[in-house]
């Protein structure tokens, strides 16, 4: 019954440039428009901009954010999860996840690629996109090699590359992915 | 832009009643035609209840679990969060919830309580659902009386009140209430 | 290689009693006495006297608080555990004891039991201590009757009491619980 | 009161080599000749080597598990946090720390240094260790530069200038560091 949960992850208000921005703004537009519901951690920057993308074409949005108060939230967020915990709420926000693009980014952004990659989640880089995305794009975040961090030429090609490898998870009988039928 | 979000916590399923499972289902329904978004913690018994009432008026459903696998929640969720936090994940339960909703329930439902009561929530209990319900109603849960658990006599007076209370409090400029009008 | 571990919970500074702060003060000491590990929430009240009275008698004290700054333990914590999530940490105070005393206590002191019932750990209520303490001493947490929160005459009663039911517990092979020989 | 806290993390038991055994070993060791108190994560591997070598030299040794039973942690831990949380409790072992020192290990560690990176904990990778303590030594973890993984050429060093930097934090009035003279 539920539909697709793909995590968007990336720079906070404080160090988003440009091109993240309209990089965000472009991926919340795929997702909704593939009908899948974006998951964020709820605050500013490529979170809020992702959150606009999809609620600019009718799509579902929730934000995951670390305090208890809802007004931490941007205003572009449908559903609201005061987690309480803090930062400790980027485990919640990969874990929530049937995969994952990264816009540009600090360190907060590479918390959440660990997360994701311990849990093998599908994890999509869009380049040029800068930050973490740019510097964790095309590898590995261990010797492990348990899933490859992919890259993405554009935003529209970020959300095709993580449905299709979201699907072929869901084919291999990972979890229990929603029909994508 | 958000909606209201109405949390109802209760039985699992080890020890659902079929009274409790009977005033969950209605009380998710009423959710759903207020239009309010049921917040819940995403596993069987009285969450399941509510959430099977919801999606059959066509409302939002949102389960917050304690795993970090989609496949523990109970399949009329529409969001899952995978909160990967085990039983801890009450605090996101309350945190989350404008106001709750108790439908009999054990020692689990008393966390939760605890936590809403704590973050100040309005809470009501259904008359008669049994367990941590109608143990708790009509009482504060210390000596600071920071907010009564109200008693409802029906499913259906349950989601007036909390949604009267919530409104009160959107009045007094409580949080970031979403517009009520 | 380790020592039981005992949580002491119970009133914050703000609502402490001083019929309270000497109860947890005598608590303290005779944990400590009796060799075993003082674990509590790190903070003020109930928490601070009973560090106090462990350290005034040689003990071992550790306080795992909210915040992510070592500045809100009290003065009396050996090893300080920055949880960094809120209030969530209720669930390491109790999931860190082999045994939990309470000594008076407000709500947050209510969730600490909710949990050490969940997970089945003895606990023990001190009689006269107030609050949380007073209202459920002798009394099951729901219906399950996981565990009886049994009560205790005076703090050394109460060590006692714990002491016992721990040593019960290794003897039936629970958990890893430390050689009590 | 309370002394210096060291965390030391590093490969778990699946993927430990000899190399990094034996560094932790000396890690643990060191910490415990310079009086402090090691903390880590409570597992395998680095985790458990560090600890040994802590006990060996009369240390204190706390061990953060992810899981709600103690007999997760490794049998040299004299306090055991069972954090009930999962891996978050990465947050948690990085939080309580004053400064951290890395010893190979894959993404998990990375976890922990993106966390202490971000609440800007002095860190030190020992040199020769392999895995994300090789990969990440010498290096920031975002453009915003917050704190630098300073790299050592052996463990008795990397204890040395985890604790010189303590110190040089200490006199500069961050948080409320333990008296160091």
């Amino acid at each position: 019954m539920r539909r697709i949960q793909i995590a968007v992850i990336g720079y906070n208000k404080d160090r988003c440039t440009d091109e993240a921005r309209k990089a965000a703004y472009e991926v919340g537009s795929e997702i909704a428009r593939a009908g899948a519901v974006l998951v964020c951690g709820g605050l500013g920057g490529v979170m809020e901009e992702a959150c606009r993308g999809a609620k600019d074409n009718n799509g579902l949005t929730v934000g995951i954010i670390p305090e208890d108060d809802f007004s931490y939230a941007n205003k572009y967020c449908d559903i609201i999860v005061c987690s309480t915990i803090g930062f400790a709420r980027d485990f919640i926000v990969a874990g929530s996840a049937d995969g994952i693009i990264a816009v540009g980014g600090g360190v907060g952004t590479l918390t959440e690629m660990t997360v994701g990659y311990m849990m093998k989640k599908p994890m999509v880089a869009v380049k040029g996109s800068g930050g973490t995305a740019d510097e964790y794009g095309g590898r590995y975040l261990d010797e492990r090699k348990r899933v490859e961090i992919m890259t993405a030429a554009s935003p529209k090609e970020a959300v095709r590359m993580i449905l299709e490898r979201i699907k072929e998870n869901a084919g291999l009988g990972h979890d229990n992915l929603p029909d994508t039928a």
